[in-house]
């Protein structure tokens, strides 16, 4: 028989597959090609293409917009909101609507068109990562952003439409609706317990250890206990904070290194397959935040979202997450 | 400039791309093929193929598991839940489960293997309609159950495993989130203006004309104003009511109509998609569903969901509503 298993949190619940888990090789998985590389707007040389660069790490010397660049952020050519404006909120009848006012830029990982996440080196990865945080904590500070999202689309059955690497932040005029309702489940949490309930999470992962994939001296890996899809991986920090941004020097050494371990066992794994991953942080100033604690949520795309999902939100996983993280865990990969 | 629009019901964003709409042709769609036809479980004749049928519309005089029906509903082979046993709540640590206890029903909706949906007439559909309520209202016996839902997905894309045409049924143990979040929002806005805000979206539409397909005498099919994808279709009954099994004589036929031309319009103008159907529902006997309006919602598969609406639950809509209406609207079809 199945397992129904709720989320603490959002109150979601999953219907999980404990009796005859799929394994790893059962589920079918587009190869990655590379189709794109003539005229990428996000190779080194080609850099006329893009918007101007908001920020680069450069060589010393190098002008913007030119070649030098290790790591470079420009804005989303088809930005899906505008940076220009202020935001309009108006009704029309009994609906509600507003300009679409935010900030769309793309972190470019590296120059080079065919170095995927997992080809970086750690010290590479972390640059990614000062340079997301440096480009949130600058949004943050345009009063007209209430939340930052940052997050990566890795091959066609995740959503990328271009295949040289880049990470995407997004910033809105309003919390979206996910991120209200992890503040909203955190924060009623700790009311009642006057306790983080991801750091509770962490605590029991720890002592039932069968989710748990890796760990280093900041970061924790696991699978968790109601994942809504199959591989489903929490990043999670030991330390309570609520704003990825935040990340001390040595967290960001430390994440570095544990998402690149755990991507190449996903790769490894699950024969490399498309994946999605997503920073869940806190808006800043936000009262509830005391509650929440930022995470990486990593999901790799093994099956299709169906009507039944569409219709209720609850979510049938095929593999449960114990075997999951058992299968990860045992992967032998060199970082 | 794109514009931000609020569900008025459970309050989710979408962002519209209102200045340069995708067009129908602009979107990447596989072709479906027939693979699956030798031994397929839901042909006639091979009706031992399945467990047992539970529900049947047949000749007079054929016996159940044998040729002589033209719709037939059997559990499904490989149920995500078990239709045996008692609901079993338990805490484990901080997280909630319980053992997998609900229905899964397949609704076969005709015996040929390569009549697709669109291919039946609307007598037909009527009788997959009055066979799909025929089951909900004997699974609503069944104290065990809060929530029932039909659906169906079409075409690889959209999630479906078997080709040969079929419906789901799935009974659950307890409300789904998004049920939860649907009739909470109408119960609210029930509160607050004592009418119901489904009614109040037909006034409205009506009214704007825009996003109108088309209607019949009982339903109307409109695209809604926070269509979450392109193309999304709403078709709602004009007469309130929560429950979809609860339709009369009338609205069946007239249901079938309805819901043969939209998707008849939606296999024209974007050649022949996958997608899947939802009836959005009230539980029965719930103290709140008197705001509750029910409806079927119908959702092309045009675009991937990617980490921005995973990790916000803001979808970015290629197409808007207006658009996609009057592509949908002028379509000329022969049902």
């Amino acid at each position: 028989m199945s397992q129904l298993r709720r989320d603490p949190i959002v109150g979601r619940w999953v219907i999980v597959n404990t009796e005859d888990p799929k394994g790893p090789n059962e589920f079918e998985v587009a190869k990655h090609e590379f189709t794109q590389e003539a005229n990428c707007p996000f190779c080194a040389g080609n850099e006329k293409l893009t918007p101007p660069e908001v920020d680069a790490i450069r060589t010393k010397g190098t002008q913007p917009d030119t070649p030098g660049w290790s790591v470079r952020v420009v804005p989303n050519k088809f930005p899906a909101l505008t940076i220009e404006g202020d935001l309009n909120r108006e009704g029309v009848g009994i609906y509600d609507m507003s300009n679409g006012i935010g900030a769309h830029e793309v972190i470019i990982e590296n120059p080079e068109h065919r170095k995927t996440f997992t080809d970086l080196s750690a010290e590479q990865i972390k640059d990614v990562i000062d340079t997301s945080c440096r480009r949130a904590i600058s949004l943050t500070g345009d009063k007209r952003f209430k939340y930052i999202l940052l997050f990566k689309n890795y091959g066609v059955d995740a959503g990328a439409s271009l295949e040289h690497g880049h990470a995407q932040l997004i910033a809105l005029p309003m919390i979206p609706k996910n991120a209200h309702e992890e503040l909203n489940g955190a924060h009623r949490y700790f009311e009642f317990h006057e306790r983080c309930i991801y750091c509770d999470i962490i605590r029991q992962e720890k002592q039932e250890k069968s989710r748990i994939i890796c760990e280093n001296e900041s970061f924790i890996a696991f699978c968790p206990f109601v994942s809504r899809f199959p591989f489903q991986v929490w990043i999670i920090a030991k330390t309570h904070s609520p704003y990825f941004c935040h990340m001390s020097e040595k967290e960001k050494i430390s994440l570095s290194k544990i998402l690149k371990d755990v991507l190449l066992r996903i790769k490894v794994v699950l024969n490399d397959p498309s994946y999605n991953f997503i920073f869940h942080t806190s808006p800043l100033e936000i009262r509830q935040a005391e509650g929440f604690h930022w995470y990486v949520e990593l999901m790799p795309k093994l099956t299709r979202v169906a009507g039944f999902e569409w219709g209720s939100g609850f979510y049938i996983v095929p593999t449960d997450p114990e075997t999951a993280a058992g299968y990860l865990k045992q992967a032998s990969v060199t970082t």
